[in-house]
This record gives structure tokens, C-alpha cells and sequence, in this order.
């Protein structure tokens, strides 16, 4: 194990391109240095508080091995112990981060004390009073809670030299290894990306023998039959033979993750074929403008092809994350910069939007379109709703926050990358990266402006290249400076100049759910109308014009409102609109609506006429 | 107790209009004349035999008073057998009905085996074994259920002189009335419709009283917290204080016809307004094209003002029945023939939709968009997903069958009422009326065409007034034949001619999902594209052309496909569609969709340039 070389949650032993670690790239401030900060001083504590007060780390505390034990929430919130793990990790590791030794050390202990002799780890289960271990494999989450333990295990591997979390999580592999060798896999993928990583790790072949199993193992309707269907759980179709991503959004992601895993360790390009097949469709036919997927609330699924409601959008803040975790996985094994493009669109749309400013409340859902005014949840009050509402302090089902505390707390990892020839830039946040090859400073107020300044700090004296990505809307982007291969020296400035100008944007006339809207993009973010910010309440009235170009500074739009045609009958022969008022439209960011009391929001207007 | 005149389901002691009875209104062909055959001929078998084969009527086969019985199927099973109970009394009662009485006789033999000595009534809840008696008023339908057993009473008592039925319900509504005197409603409304009924049978006050208790106690947030929140459950608000239905969709209009019964028996005109404007708001805002109701698979609720996606459409079959239920009381309440509109259009659009050709399987939801094509169950199979696919012989959740073969079986009484003037016809389809006042066959090809003939065959010789109702959608309508007040004689001939041309629909703006598409409608019939009759398989890709009138025979508009752009990403500057491909796109009714093997199917159709 090498603690800070390496210290970045997926490491594979081969691919296009290398990941860097927390102590090569560091953010130093800017847009997402200032949402680390706040995950770092806020997020994370809000988690640990909340856990301990609706009893998950309390789960943890009593094993007399006789119980019964009571135990508190829904049946994966160990997992969501052992996300904040590894967000304290990932936090503790980074220079510059909140210290969090201690708690870790305290909650790894917790956590050791409750694994049975056999290596078995869930609280929920096989204890006195509760389902059998085991018993319910569609929905037990036994084995994705030992996924998340696993990276947990990894971020401590590669943060500390504390060998508890490492050692527990090896005999939980063990375990699962020596009990699911020959059949069984669990309803929600996420041990398949962990195995593969503690492989990484350790270098214990059987875990990722065992990973490959399980992806294989799917898709051929073994699990017992839902009225949700064999989709949901990714069993209908085996992975190497699907064509798009489907299903319960966050387990199609967590799995394509883990399969990507295997096929880039096991050189298996088939696999990895088929699953970057299946993220092109799903990229192209079920993905919200935001990056976001899932539209459907009643199976949190990818739904159908362009089946995309704004208003009923259900875009999970971990379905986010595990965007992200897909695409950068991808980008590493083949060197395609269109998949920094998702993984920037997701983060300061769907990541960025997620998290309160004072990173004490999240957003489960992202609708695109809120009706009706946001109503704020009372501040001490776990919400039971998961899918819909404001940003909330805590729900029933709370795994979004963890997953973005874990994300924001090892994002310089996904920013740079190196390989045999260079050093290539993908995201545009402050940072300064230090590499055996290559150093540099990245200065920036990206997304405020699309100015990238770049100075280089050191060098080994050999000649590389030095890649910069311009995104797929950068059309026009400019550099300075010398960016041929050559030996670049302390001193040396690259200045990229990505063009930040709004521009409408519509969609695919097969999306039914937009037709006759426009959107209003700059840069990497979606823009949106909210309330607070109109001349009129209702948003359902409000027309705009794409044909006038779109006012930059402020960003406004040409449109108005139409009076409201109140009607006992909703469908006649015409409805006769009279013109819209022609007014400035005024719009902002999306990741900064609702956060300025009750209100109601549109990302795609509809234009005049329509 | 009167069997014969008032053989009806609803027969308020007072209101604008007066019900007619299973023998003085006798459908005797046409349109509804063959769906009650279908549905006494094989829709009540087909019921009875998934009944025993799912083991429901098993679960009143045993109570030795120990257990514990090992009870099948959902909480709220024991309904689904009242409500064939009803079905077959309705059935067996009708002048030309298929006769169930023997098998009637056997059914509530084993309902009134099972009630336990204070009257309580339920096989889920309170033997050995199961969950205590009103342990879960959220979910646990006891009073729901026995709400069934009332109106299946009531059916019973109207149709027969065997009192069995009748007095098992009178215990199981003295046990609720004891048990509910103080506190507590059930999850689902229903008792309250059930008691008003049973109390118009039996002339027992304290039933009536008793559902008048349920109706004021809800909207207190008296119910535990759900996930789905309050409204799901319509605790959220007083039923006279809300302002719009709202939550559960059955749920909500079942609630609304008993407010309106109890409403009506104690002269509430304050409570029966509240119904009709929440009535009118949903009609306005949260009415499906169709007239179906119910926009979310998630709860099955109404959704927002306007959210009426058309490829998630719930619209189930029961919020039909009960929509019909609803339209029906206040029809009756009011003397507004718009409610009889509405009723033709859920008639029409839903009900007719919902069961297949044989009477043996049928729509659980109603989508108005099919995108990919259906896969038609296997026949002996019970369906577990019950929110969508297509029709199906049977399902987990089963309530919509019995539902609708309730209603069909008692059809005839929703077509004709009576008041002190006279008579009026609401609904065209061939029938035989007879009344004291004045006697008259109708006959029509309707909706095949618009002709209307009614020709009168006796009269008490006093002076009356025939009124009928011209559809909202019927300008220009035209009458042969006297309707003033007057004495009218044997021989008379009434011609009404109801305009029967196709014409083009289109949305309120404030409904994005069909924004920039138009739909169809002949008379009471809502058309729509069905893959079946296309040159192309893919109706995403269809554009038809609005300013060109509807081609009348047969129907289709002008119209063809665009190819299809695909693209990696699905939103970009620009789409430029090619023109459409100019063509006749046939379309067809609603109801006759997916009769024709596996397709796609579309109501709203994509205008061109949009």
C-alpha cells in the first residue's frame, strides 16, 4: 500500500490515462474549493450528527450477540456509516482538509466490533429478532452495505496506515467470497466496483474474481420476480448483451461501474464495449438537459427513451454521483475527454445544485420544473418523502449526502490526469498539481468567467504535452502559449479562453415533454427561471423568444407573460393567447435556485406561439 | 324495501333529479347493449374463477375460530369479492341479466360464516396469526372493505328478498358505528358511501350519521405520517375547507360521493358545494383528454394542476368507475347535464378501454401514449405490476374488473332520470324506459352516428317535459319532433341529431406534455394513432397537420413522418427537421387501441414545426 501516491478512489492498472492523488492535485479555492470547504467544516459534521441522532451509528453499538437488537431505519443505513467513513477519509487525507482521525478511528472501531466471527457484517440482519442473513436478496442491501464498507476500507488504505478498517473489510470479502461462490448476488450492485478496488489494494485476485462473477452472474432472471420487474435490478439481460443503461438509475450506474472495473482488470474489451454502448444510449436518449437521470418517482428508474418530465424529473443527487463515478472511470480506460463533458455538466448541475449553502441540507430529487412554491421542511424534522421537495436536512432515506460528501471530499481527483506522454487537464478549478513529470498552477474563475490561466512550476526536464479539454460548447475557445510537446519550464503560462457566452438551447423533438420550450445554457450550466426573480408569480404563464439572442449580462431573455385563460375544460378547439408582455426575462444558474425562500422554477420556457 | 322500482344504486330522498331503476330503464343493444353482455356473459364468470383460482374467496372458506388461517392476496382482498357480490346482483336483478342467484346465494353463505359475533367482518386482520383488528387505518381497508359489503347489501336488497346479506351488513355497520363513535376513519375512503346507501336500504339514521362523523373528521392530519404525506390519504384538509381533489385518486373521489350522499340526506348545501368546486377544479386541471384522472404511478394520484403526461398517464380504471360515481350523484343532486357530459366521456374513453373484447382481461392504467410496443401477457399469468402494460387477465391488485362489472351490469340506471316535470335522457344508447309519467324506446346506432330516435309508447295523459341532453361538443345539433312541455301520446317520434364529425383538439398551454401536439375527437370519442395503421413503426416520428380538416371516413388527418435525427446528445442549438413525409394518418377510438396484437399508440399527435 502507498499512502498519498495513489491516495484517489479508483485506481486501475491500466488504461489510457492515470488518475492523480489528493496530494497531487489540490484545489486551492474557487467554485469547488469553497464547496469543499463547506463539505469539509459542515456537510460531513451535519452527517455524523444526524446519524447518531436517528440511531444508524448507534446500530453499530450494542452486540451482545443475544439481542434482540433494536435496529434503527431502513435496512441499508449502514452504508450510508460507511460513505461518511469514507467522506472522512478522502477529507483527512487531503491537504488542507478537516481532521477527522479521531472520529474515524472511533467509528472503524464500532464497526469492527460488530463483524461476526465469520467475517459477516450487517446490522439489519442474522441477529436475534431479525431476517435471516441473506433472506432477501432484492432488497436486503447486505452486500451492497459491504460494498460501501470496501471503499471505506480503500479510502482508508490509501489515507492512513491504520490497518482496522482494511482488515475487517478483507474478511467481509472473504466471507463474501467463500459464501457466494457459486450463486446469488445482491438486488442493489455496489459490491462489484468495491471488490475490484480492494483488489487494487490488496491485490487479493479472488475479489476480483468474485466481482466478475457477480457481473456475470446477472441478467438472467434469477432474482425472485417484483412488480417493478426484472429491470429495476438490472436482472433482465446479462451486462455484456444490454444496449442501454435501465432500471433503478443508481444500481444500472453502480453496476456499470463495476463492470468497467473488470473489464479494464481483466482486459475483457467486450465488456468494457457494452457497457460504454449502453452509457451512449442512455446518454442520448435519457438524460436530463442537467446531466441528471431517472424520470421516473415510483421505481427511481432511466424510464424510457426520451421520456424526460421536467415536473416529474427524478434525477437522484446519487444518481449524480454515480454519473460521475461512470464517466471517470471511462475517461481513464479510454482517453475520450467527452466524458469529462458529463462528468462537468453533472457537477454544477446536479452536484452543485444538491447541497445547501451552508451544506446542512441536500436536495434528494432535482426536478427541472417546480410548480408549485417550495415549502422549507422544518429544520429538526427528517423528511419521510425522499423523492420530491426542498432541500432538506435529513430523510428517511439519506444517502445523497454522503455520496456527495465522499465525491467533494476527493473531487481534486477527478480533475487531472497523466499518462506516458503528459499531463491532461479535464476540469477547470484552482488547483495547484504537482506530478513527477510536471507541476503547475491552474488559476481560475471558472464557471464566473471561462478564463483558465496555467503556470508551470517544475519540471523533470523531459519533453511532454500538456492537455487541456475544451469542452463540446466551447466552440471558439482560444490558447496562449506553446502547448506542442516540448520541455516545459518554470514560468511557462498557458492561457485558455473558453467562450462564456448564453446560448438557447432545445431539445430532441422525440423529448415530449419539452416540445415548443427553449433552455438557456453558459458555459458548463443549465440556467432556470425561478420566481423570486419575476415580474409574476406563475411561471405556467411565461412565453420567451428564441429567436432574440439571449442578454448576457444580466443574463436575460426576450418574453413575458400571457394572461391566463381560465377554462372549466382544459382541451377545445383553440386556445387564443393573447401576446406575451415583451420583457426581460431574468435567469440564473440552476444549481442556485431555492436558495432564497419559497418559489417556483422552469428550466425549459416555452417559447411564443407553441 | 322496494325490489324493482329503485333498483338503482344510488336513490337519494331528495335532489334535482330522480334515479330510474334496473326495470324501467333496459339497454337492448347497441354500443352498451354489447358490453353488458360481454360483461354478465363472461366478465363476472372470468372474475369469479381468478377469485378462486388466487385463493380470495378461499379466504372465507375456513374460520374455525383458531387458525391461523394463512390469508392470500392483498390487505384489501375481501372487497374484490363484495364487489363481484354486487356485480352479480346488479347482473341477476336486470330484465335479461345473466342469473347469478344461485351462485350469489353460496358467496354471502361464506361472508356471513366468517363475520364474528359483534359483526366485525375482515379475513386480513384479527384472527390468530395476522395483525390486530384497526391496527394500520392507513393501509389496512377493514372499513373500506366492509364499505364493499354495505353496497353490495344494498345491491342485494334491491334486487332480491333474501335478507342474508343485508342483515350481515347491518351488524357490520352497527360494529363500525360502536367502534368509530369517538375517533378514527379508515385510509381509504369508501364506509362513507356504503353507510349513506345502507341507510337510504334500511332507514337506520345512526349509519347515516355515522358517515357523516367520517367525512367531518378527516383532513386533521389525524392519520400517522406517510411518505406519501396527508393528502395522499385526503387528511391533509376538512373536506369543506379544500379547494380541489387531491391525493389517492380513488381515494379522493370516493370520499367525494359519500360528502355528496351525506351531503344531500342532511340538506349540507354548504358541504355539497365544496364536492362540486373541488369537482370542477379537477375538471379543469387534473382531468386527462379522456376524462381519466390520476397522473402519478407512484401514488396514484391526481397530481398538480396541469402535470397530464400522456406516457405516464395512471388514469387507473377504478378512478373511472368512481369518477362516474361521482359526476353521477351530483347530476342527480344538480340537474346539471354537464356532469352527464362527463360521464359520457369517462364511458366512452375508459370504461370502454379497460376490457377487452372477451371480457377476460383488462387495463389496469390508462396510458395515453404507448411508446414502446405492448407485450401481451401470458394468459394464465397473474400480473404483479399493476400501474401499467397491457390488458391482462388478472392482477396482484385486482379491483378494476369487479369495479367495472359492477357498473356495467347497472348501466341502464345511469342513462335516464325523472323529476316531478318529466323525464330526462343523459346518455344515447338503445334503450326501453318506462315510467309512470311516460314510456318510450330509444334508439341509435350511436356513437356510430349521431341519430337519435325515440318514439314514446305511453303516457299517464298529464302533461310532461322530455328533455335531452346535447353533449357540449354537439354545436349545431338539430331536434325533429316536439319537446315542449305537453301531453304526449303514443306513436310520438322524437329525432335528435347529434353532429358526428371529427375535429381537432388542442390542450390549455399550461399542460406541457402535449404542448405543440393536437389531438382528435368524434362525438363523445377520443381518437388515436395506433402503430397498427401506420406506414411507420415509430409514432415519436409522426407530425400531423392541424390547419388541414379531419378526413371523415374513414378518420385520418393530414399528416406523415419526419426522419429520425439521432444525435449522442439530445439537445443542441438547433434541430432542423426534414418536412414530413405528406400523408393520411389514420387514426382510430381510444377504446379500440391494443386490440390488434403488439403496437404503440399516441393520442396527442406532434403538429409539424413544433
Amino acid at each position: 500500500m502507498v499512502v498519498g501516491s495513489g491516495a484517489s478512489p479508483v485506481v486501475p492498472s491500466r488504461g489510457a490515462l492515470r488518475p492523480l492523488g489528493l496530494r497531487e492535485v489540490r484545489i486551492t479555492g474557487g467554485f469547488w474549493g469553497d464547496r469543499q470547504r463547506v463539505n469539509g467544516t459542515a456537510s460531513i459534521d451535519h452527517c455524523r450528527t444526524w446519524m447518531d441522532k436517528v440511531g444508524w451509528t448507534g446500530n453499530f453499538a450494542i452486540d451482545d450477540g443475544v439481542g434482540p437488537v433494536e435496529h434503527r431505519g431502513r435496512e441499508f443505513v449502514d452504508s450510508e456509516v460507511y460513505k461518511l467513513i469514507e467522506a472522512m477519509s478522502w477529507e483527512t487525507g487531503r491537504p488542507g482538509g478537516e481532521d477527522h482521525e479521531a472520529e474515524l478511528v472511533e467509528l472503524v472501531a464500532m464497526v469492527a466490533a460488530v463483524q461476526q466471527p465469520d467475517g459477516y457484517l450487517n446490522t439489519a440482519y442474522g441477529r436475534p429478532g431479525q431476517g435471516a442473513r441473506y433472506s432477501d436478496l432484492n432488497f436486503g442491501h447486505e452486500l451492497y452495505c459491504i460494498g460501501h464498507l470496501l471503499q471505506a476500507a480503500v479510502a482508508r488504505a490509501r489515507t492512513s496506515d491504520e490497518p482496522t478498517l482494511v482488515d475487517v473489510a478483507r474478511r467481509a470479502a472473504d466471507h463474501i467470497c467463500e459464501t457466494f461462490t457459486d450463486e446469488g448476488f445482491c438486488g442493489h450492485p455496489e459490491i462489484e466496483v468495491a471488490l475490484v478496488e480492494l483488489f487494487r489494494v490488496t491485490g487479493e485476485r479472488r475479489y476480483l474474481d468474485q466481482a466478475a462473477r457477480f457481473v456475470e452472474r446477472r441478467g438472467h432472471r434469477t432474482l425472485p420476480e417484483h412488480e417493478f420487474g426484472w429491470s429495476y435490478f438490472l436482472d433482465d439481460v446479462p451486462v455484456r448483451e444490454a444496449t442501454v443503461l435501465r432500471g433503478h438509475a443508481v444500481r444500472a450506474l453502480y453496476l456499470a461501474c463495476g463492470a468497467v472495473d473488470v473489464a479494464v482488470e481483466t482486459g475483457d474489451d467486450e465488456l468494457l464495449a457494452a457497457v460504454a454502448r449502453q452509457f451512449d444510449r442512455a446518454l442520448a436518449r435519457r438524460t436530463y438537459l442537467t446531466g441528471g437521470v431517472g424520470s421516473r418517482h415510483l421505481d427511481e428508474s432511466f424510464g424510457d427513451d426520451f421520456v424526460l418530465p421536467s415536473d416529474r424529473a427524478y434525477s437522484e443527487t446519487c444518481a449524480g454521483v454515480a454519473t460521475v463515478m461512470l464517466a471517470w472511470r471511462l475517461l481513464l480506460a479510454t482517453g475520450e475527454s467527452r466524458y469529462a463533458d458529463v462528468i462537468e455538466r453533472v457537477l454544477y448541475n446536479v452536484i452543485a445544485t444538491a447541497v445547501a449553502d451552508d451544506g446542512r441540507a441536500f436536495f434528494y430529487a432535482h426536478t427541472l420544473h417546480q410548480r408549485v412554491p417550495t415549502e422549507p421542511p422544518a429544520p429538526d424534522k427528517e423528511q419521510l418523502r425522499f423523492g420530491g421537495g426542498p432541500r432538506a436536512p435529513w430523510f428517511e432515506v439519506s444517502c445523497c449526502l454522503p455520496n456527495v460528501a465522499r465525491l467533494l471530499a476527493g473531487l481534486s481527483t477527478y480533475l487531472v490526469t497523466e499518462d506516458d506522454d503528459g499531463v491532461q487537464v479535464h476540469q477547470y478549478a484552482s488547483c495547484d498539481v504537482e506530478t513527477s513529470r510536471l507541476s503547475f498552477q491552474l488559476r481560475t474563475n471558472y464557471p464566473d468567467d471561462g478564463d483558465v490561466l496555467i503556470r508551470v512550476t517544475a519540471s523533470d526536464g523531459r519533453p511532454c504535452t500538456l492537455s487541456l479539454r475544451v469542452p463540446a460548447w466551447a466552440a471558439g475557445a482560444t490558447v496562449e502559449g506553446d502547448l506542442s510537446r516540448r520541455v516545459f519550464q518554470p514560468g511557462d503560462e498557458i492561457r485558455l479562453r473558453l467562450p462564456m457566452r448564453p446560448r438557447w438551447t432545445v431539445a430532441d423533438p422525440r423529448i415530449d415533454a419539452v416540445r415548443g420550450c427553449a433552455a438557456v445554457e453558459l458555459g458548463p450550466l443549465v440556467l432556470c427561471a425561478e420566481s423570486t426573480d419575476q415580474v409574476h408569480p406563475d411561471l405556467d404563464l411565461l412565453r420567451v423568444d428564441p429567436t432574440v439572442a439571449v442578454n448576457a449580462a444580466p443574463v436575460s431573455v426576450s418574453g413575458g407573460f400571457v394572461a391566463s385563460p381560465d377554462e372549466p375544460w382544459p382541451y377545445r378547439t383553440a386556445f387564443e393567447e393573447p401576446p406575451a408582455t415583451v420583457d426581460g426575462v431574468p435567469l440564473i444558474p440552476y444549481h442556485r435556485w431555492a436558495r432564497r425562500g419559497s418559489s417556483t422554477m422552469r428550466v425549459w420556457l416555452p417559447t411564443a406561439g407553441h
